[in-house]
C-alpha cells in the first residue's frame, strides 16, 4: 500500500531524528511546551508522486515501491519571528539518505504565520481569561448564574470561534460563554469577549471587547461599572433552562414503544462474509471491486486505487475539507467560519460503536495519528461491512422468457465517523454491483447554538427557553481523481432544454411541429470554464469521459458524477471570513488538471488565513487546457442548516445527509450487474 | 378500514346488480365483448368524505362506519354516440337502498369521450394492422427481417403510443414495429404507420400515414411501390442485432465474481418481527406509527389515517399519476407522451419475489383489483418489512457524562412494485423513529428504445448496433393530504439569501459589516401562488404548519417537504402532447385547498384527453385562500432519463431513484427518536 498511514515505529525514528543534535531544532517535547517553545506539531505520510505509485502498481515484481516520506510541521515557537514550517522528511525508514527540506510548493504562500498555528491546546485563551473572569464573577452570576475563575468547579465555560485571522498578522479570538454542563453546545449565555492572543507571550494579551445584549464594552472594567452603575441595558428576564437532561442524550421519560423491548433486525452472512480484507495493507476487495485505504490526520480516511473488474477507476477519493458558516445576530454566529480539517478529522476518529456505528458483523479497522501529544491508534476508526439495501438493483417482470427475474441490490459500506467537537461527520463510501459509489456524509452530534433573544429573529429558531438554533451551512469537498479508462479524460457537460422543430408526419392532428427536449452535449475545454453548478432542474449533467476509449458502440467511455441527497452550495459569497480560503464551496463541484503541487483543495491553516489562505483553490484555475489529460474532480456536498427543535439533543443523521454518485456512462457494453448469481431468472407464470 | 378495498363477493354482487334488467344497461360479458357492445370496465371503492371518516375514526363505538361506494365504469359502445361513464354505486353491499348516478363532480368536462377509453385489449389496432401488413411482407422481411401476418408466430409485433386522442375527437395511434423477440423494447425497426381508429367499427379504420426513414406516405400501397420501383431511400445497411439473447435477463457469459458463491448477508428479527400487521383490516403499526392501506386499479397502493404518536399526521398519501413524456427525430418518440394510470398501475401489480423484491423475512399482503375481465388478486402485492439501515439516525461521541451513544436507525418499509408494459415502477414508504417518512420511486425494467440512426443525434444514446435509449423525463405526482396538528393548515415558505449588514462589535480587525445568510419566513395565501419550486441552490423550502398550535417554544408545529433524491419536474413544456393533462408536472409541488371534488390531480382518461383532459390539474388553483384549511400538497419526484449502454437490458433502480422527505419541523419539542430503547449510552472513556 503505497499510501499507507506511517507506522508508530516510522514516527518514533523520525521524532528521534528531528530531535537528533545535528538537525539543530531546539525542538521541546508536547507534554511541557509553550508558545515560545519549538515543538513537532503533527507527522504524517506524504503521499507518492502518481507517476511513481502507478508505475509500481503496474509491475510490482519488478519496481520498487514509491520512495516513503513524511510531513513534518514544526512549530518554530522559539524563532526571533515565530512561524510555523512544514518539512518534507525522508525516504523512510530514517537512514543515512534522510533529509529534510521545507514542503512549500503545494502552497501558495510562503510561509505558515505563528498567528495561524494549530491548537496544541484548546485552552489556548485561558491565560487572558483567567486574568479578567474573576473579577466578574459578581456579574457573571447574577446574569448569568455561573462564574469562570479558571478553576475545575467553573460554572461557565469559554468556547471559542474562528477564524482566529484574516491573513496571518493577528490572532484574535471571539469567546462565548456557556454553562458548564454535559451538552455545553446548547447552553450559550449571551456573553462576548474578543481577545488579542497576538504573538508568544500570554502577558501581552488583552481583551479588546465585552459584548452583552447589543451594548459594546472596551473593558470588562467598563462592563462592571455599567454593570454596577445600573445603566447596563439587560436582556429581559426570561425562564432559564436549569434543567439540563434535554442537552443529554439521556432517554426521556417517555413510555417504551410498542415491541421496542425486542432487538431490531439484524443482518447476518450465514455463509461467511464476501468481502476481503487484508489487514497489512488495508487492502479491500468485493465483487469486482479492489482498494487500498488511507487515513491521516487532516482529513481522516481515504480510498487508493480504486479499481472495478480489472480497470482502475479512482486513484484518489478523499475528502478535503468541510466548512460551516454560521449567521447570527451576536458576534460569536456571526463570526464563525469553521474550517474542520484545522481540527483534524482525522484525529478526532474515535472507537465506533458495534452494532450501533456499524453492523454488528463489520469487520473494524485501525487507524493511527501522530501529533504532538504522540501517536494515537483507534482500533475501530474504520469499518467494512456488506449491506442489503433491502430493494433490487435491476428487476422486471415480463411475459416472454428471458423477462422475469431480479438482481439482489447488495452494497458494500466503508465508513468512519469523525467528531470534531460538537459534530459527527459520517464518511460513507457504498460500492454497487454496476459500478456506481454513492459517497455519502451524514451529521450528527450536538449544533453550536446560540442565546436566544427577539434580535435573533431570522437567524435561526428557538429550541428551548433562552437557546436557538443558528443558522448555518455545511459545504464539505472531495477530490475525485478518476482516472475513467486510464489518465486521459475530459469533461463532458451534458444539457437538456426544450426546442420546438418541424417533423414531416406530424402535419394531421397535432400540427406540424413538435414542442419536446434534446440534448446538447459539451466538452469544456479550458479549466476556467470548469467551476460548475448543477443546471436548474438538474436538466444534465457532468461526466469525465475518455474520448479516445470507446464502448463497443462507439460511445466514449465516461463517469457521471450524479448529485445525490442535498446537491447544495455555501450560500455565502464574500464574507470576508471565508473570502480565499474555500472558494472551492461556491460550486457544486469543479474540475482542474491534476497537478502534484495541488495535492488539497484546503490545508489546516486555511482556518485561520480568509484573506491570504495557504491553498487558495482558485489559483488551481489558471486557464489550463483539460482535454485528454490527468484531471480531477472536486465535488462538493452539503446541507442547509435551518436547525429546529428536533436538532436537539443531537441532529438527526437521516435527514441531515447529502450524497454524490460516481456512476458509469456508456463505460460498460450494459449493465454488468447482470453477472451477479445473487439473481433470480423465472419462467413467467404460464397464468400471468 | 373506511379505505378498504373492495372484496370479490362485493364487486360480484355489484356487477349482477347493474346486470339486473332493471338496470336496463345492456351489458355484455368481458370475456366476449366488441367495442360496440356495453361493458363494465372497472369497479373500485370510492372512498368516503373525509369528514364521514373521520367523525366514525373519533369514535367508532358510537359512530356507524361510512358508507360503502362503489365507482363503477361503463363503456357504452352500443349507444347511438359511445360514450364511457363513470358512476357511483351505493350504498354497499347491495341492497334495496342502492342506487347508482353519473359521477361528474369530481371531473372537469360532462363526458368522458368514447375515444379516450381504456383497453379493453392491448390489441385493440390488429384488425387494421391485420389488413395493411401482410401486402408488405416481402418488404418489411427485407428492410426489417420480419414480417406482421396475424399470425402467432409473426415475426413483427406492433407497439402503440400514446396519447390517442387531443380531446376525444378522434382516435388515431402511430404504430412502430419491433421484433417479436424477448425484451421486445429493445428491438425497434424503425417503421411506423398512423392509423385512425375512431368509432367502433373496424371496417372503417384505416392507415392514414407509413413512415421508413423521414419518408412519408400515404397509404401502405404508396410505400410498396416506392419499395418495388426502387425509389425508397432506404437506410444504410448496419449490422442488426441478430442476438437476442442482451435483451433478457440471462446471466451474461461472465466469471462468477470472487465470493460471490456465497449468499449475501440477510436481515434476520432473531426475536420476531417488531411490527404488526392486522390482515382483516390492513392495518400496520410500528414505533408508534399506524396507518390504514388501500389499493386501487388506477395507482395501486396508498396510505390513510397515518397517525403517530397518537396524533393523525397524514389522511390520505397517494401517487397520482407517472408521466413519461419521450423525445426523438421519429413518429413513434416524438409523439410518446405516456400517462401510466391509463394502464392502472394497481392492476399491472404482480407478485413480489421474495429474497429479491423484498427480504425474506417481509410481510407480504394481497390485493385485488376488478376489471372487464374480472378480480384479480395477487397475494405478494405489497409487502412491510423493518429495515436496519445500519447507521445510526443519531448519535454523538461526547466527552462528558451523557454526551456518548447512539441509537439504532431503523425504518420501517411498506412496498409495492407496478410493471406497467415496460417500465417497473417500485414504490417505497419508508417510516423512521423521528416521525420522518421518505416517499421513494425507484424504476427498472426495460426502456422504450428507438432505432438507432444518425438523425436521432441528441435525442438519445446508441446502446446496441440499431437500437438508442431514448431521452424522456419521468415525473410521478403524489397526493399528500397531511393534517399537521389538525386539519387546520398553512404554507410556509422558508427562504435563506445573503445578507451585508451592519453589527456595532465588528469595527475592527474585519470591518463593521458582516456579510451572512438570513431567512425569511413567509405563509403563502393564496392557491395561485402555491404552484411551486423548490428554491436555487435549496435555499429555503416548503412546510404545512398550523399557526394555531405551538411546540412548547412556541414555534408553529410543522411539517416540512423536503427534497429527496432527484427532485426535478418536467423538463418540456407546453407540448401539445401534455398540454393541460398533467400540469402538475411543471412544479416540484403545489398546496391547494382540499376539496372532495378534486380527489386526485389526474384520471386514467387524462392520457387521451391532453387538449381537454377529465381532471384539469389547474382548476384547482383557483384563488382560494390557503390559510389555516385543509389543505393538500401534491408532490412531484421524477428523473431525466438519458439513457445509456447501462440501461441494457434493465435500468438500474439505485441510480434511477427519485424521493421526497415528510419531516418533523418544530412539530416536535425536541428529537423524539431519543426514546427508542434500541439505543446505547456509554460513560465517555476514563481516557479518550
Ligand atoms: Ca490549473
Ligand atoms: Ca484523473
Ligand atoms: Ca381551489
Ligand atoms: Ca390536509
Ligand atoms: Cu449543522
Ligand atoms: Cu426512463
Amino acid at each position: 500500500n503505497p499510501w499507507a498511514s506511517l507506522t508508530v515505529p516510522e514516527t518514533v525514528a523520525i521524532a528521534q531524528w528531528l530531535d537528533a543534535p545535528e538537525r539543530a531544532l531546539n525542538l521541546t517535547p508536547g507534554d511541557r511546551v509553550s508558545l515560545n517553545d519549538n515543538l513537532i506539531y503533527h507527522i504524517g505520510a506524504f503521499r507518492p508522486a502518481k507517476a511513481d505509485a502507478l508505475a509500481y502498481l503496474a509491475d510490482p515484481a519488478n519496481t520498487p515501491p514509491p520512495a516513503r516520506y513524511a510531513r513534518v510541521t514544526i512549530h518554530h515557537g522559539a524563532a526571533f519571528e515565530p512561524v510555523v514550517k512544514d518539512y518534507l522528511v525522508g525516504p523512510l525508514p530514517v537512514n543515512e539518505n534522510t533529509v529534510m527540506r521545507p514542503l512549500t510548493e503545494i502552497y501558495h504562500r510562503e510561509e505558515i504565520p505563528h498567528n495561524a498555528r494549530g491548537y496544541i491546546t484548546l485552552a489556548e485563551v485561558n491565560p487572558i481569561l483567567i486574568r479578567a473572569m474573576p473579577s466578574l464573577a459578581e456579574a457573571t452570576q447574577e446574569l448569568f448564574g455561573g462564574v469562570a475563575m479558571g478553576l475545575p468547579n467553573d460554572t461557565l465555560v469559554a468556547g471559542v470561534v474562528g477564524p482566529l485571522s484574516f491573513d496571518g498578522t493577528f490572532r484574535r479570538a471571539w469567546i462565548n460563554w456557556r454553562r458548564n454542563v454535559p451538552g455545553v453546545w446548547l447552553h450559550p449565555v449571551g456573553f462576548f469577549l474578543y481577545v488579542d492572543i497576538t504573538g508568544t507571550d500570554p502577558q501581552e494579551w488583552k481583551v479588546l471587547k465585552v459584548v452583552y445584549n447589543h451594548q459594546v464594552f472596551a473593558s470588562p472594567d467598563e462592563f462592571l461599572e455599567a454593570f454596577k452603575n445600573g445603566t447596563l441595558k439587560r436582556l429581559p428576564s426570561r425562564p432559564d433552562q436549569r434543567d439540563i437532561e434535554w442537552t443529554t442524550r439521556k432517554r426521556p421519560d417517555s413510555p417504551q414503544r410498542d415491541l421496542d423491548h425486542l432487538p431490531g433486525p439484524r443482518s447476518v452472512s450465514f455463509a461467511g462474509l464476501r468481502f476481503r480484507v487484508d489487514r497489512a495493507t488495508q487492502y479491500i476487495s468485493w465483487m469486482g471491486w479492489g482498494l487500498y485505504l488511507g487515513f491521516d490526520r487532516d482529513m481522516g480516511l481515504s480510498l487508493w486505487d480504486v479499481h472495478f473488474r480489472g480497470e482502475r477507476l479512482i486513484y484518489e477519493l478523499a475528502p478535503q475539507e468541510a466548512i460551516a458558516q454560521y449567521a447570527g445576530n451576536d458576534p460569536m454566529q456571526a463570526s464563525t467560519a469553521w474550517l474542520d480539517r484545522y481540527f483534524g478529522m482525522g484525529s478526532s476518529v474515535r472507537d465506533m460503536l458495534p452494532g450501533y456505528d456499524c453492523p454488528h458483523e463489520a469487520v473494524f479497522l485501525p487507524a493511527t495519528t501522530h501529533s504532538f501529544v504522540g501517536s494515537i491508534t483507534r482500533q475501530r476508526a474504520i469499518c467494512v461491512f456488506e449491506h442489503d439495501t433491502a430493494r433490487p438493483i435491476q428487476r422486471h417482470m415480463g411475459y416472454e422468457e428471458g423477462e422475469f427475474g431480479a438482481v439482489k441490490g447488495v452494497v458494500l459500506v466503508i465508513r468512519s465517523i469523525s467528531t470534531v467537537g460538537n459534530y459527527d461527520y459520517q464518511f460513507d463510501y457504498i460500492f454497487h454491483l454496476d459500478g456506481t459509489i454513492e459517497v455519502k456524509l451524514s451529521a450528527s452530534g450536538y449544533i453550536q447554538a446560540g442565546f436566544w433573544e427577539p434580535a435573533q429573529e431570522g437567524y435561526g429558531t428557538v429550541i428551548r427557553d433562552t437557546t436557538m438554533g443558528s443558522l448555518h451551512d455545511h459545504v464539505i469537498n472531495y477530490k475525485v481523481d478518476l482516472d475513467v479508462a486510464g489518465p486521459a479524460n475530459s469533461l463532458l457537460f451534458t444539457h437538456t432544454a426544450q426546442e420546438e422543430i418541424t417533423q414531416p408526419w406530424f402535419e394531421d392532428d397535432w400540427g406540424s411541429t413538435v414542442v419536446q427536449q434534446k440534448i446538447t452535449r459539451t466538452i469544456i475545454e479550458n479549466e476556467n470554464d470548469a467551476l460548475l453548478k448543477f443546471p436548474q432542474n438538474f436538466q444534465g449533467g457532468y461526466a469525465l469521459v475518455n474520448l479516445e476509449e470507446h464502448n463497443r458502440w462507439g460511445i466514449p467511455r465516461g463517469y457521471a458524477i450524479h448529485p445525490g441527497y442535498s446537491p447544495v452550495y455555501n450560500t455565502v459569497v464574500g464574507s470576508k471570513r471565508l473570502l480565499n480560503n474555500a472558494n472551492w464551496a461556491r460550486y457544486n463541484l469543479a474540475v482542474s488538471r491534476r497537478k502534484e503541487t495541488e495535492p488539497s483543495s484546503s490545508s489546516m491553516w486555511n482556518q485561520n488565513l480568509p484573506g491570504a489562505p495557504m491553498v487558495d483553490f482558485h489559483k488551481f484555475f489558471d486557464g489550463e487546457n483539460i482535454t485528454q489529460d490527468d484531471l480531477v474532480a472536486w465535488v462538493n456536498v452539503g446541507t442547509h442548516h435551518l436547525p429546529q427543535a428536533e436538532d436537539s439533543p443531537n441532529t438527526r443523521a437521516n435527514v441531515a445527509t447529502s450524497s454524490f454518485f460516481l456512476t458509469p456512462l456508456n463505460y460498460f457494453d450494459a449493465d454488468i450487474s447482470m453477472d451477479s448469481t445473487n439473481a433470480i431468472l423465472l419462467s413467467p407464470p404460464a397464468e400471468p
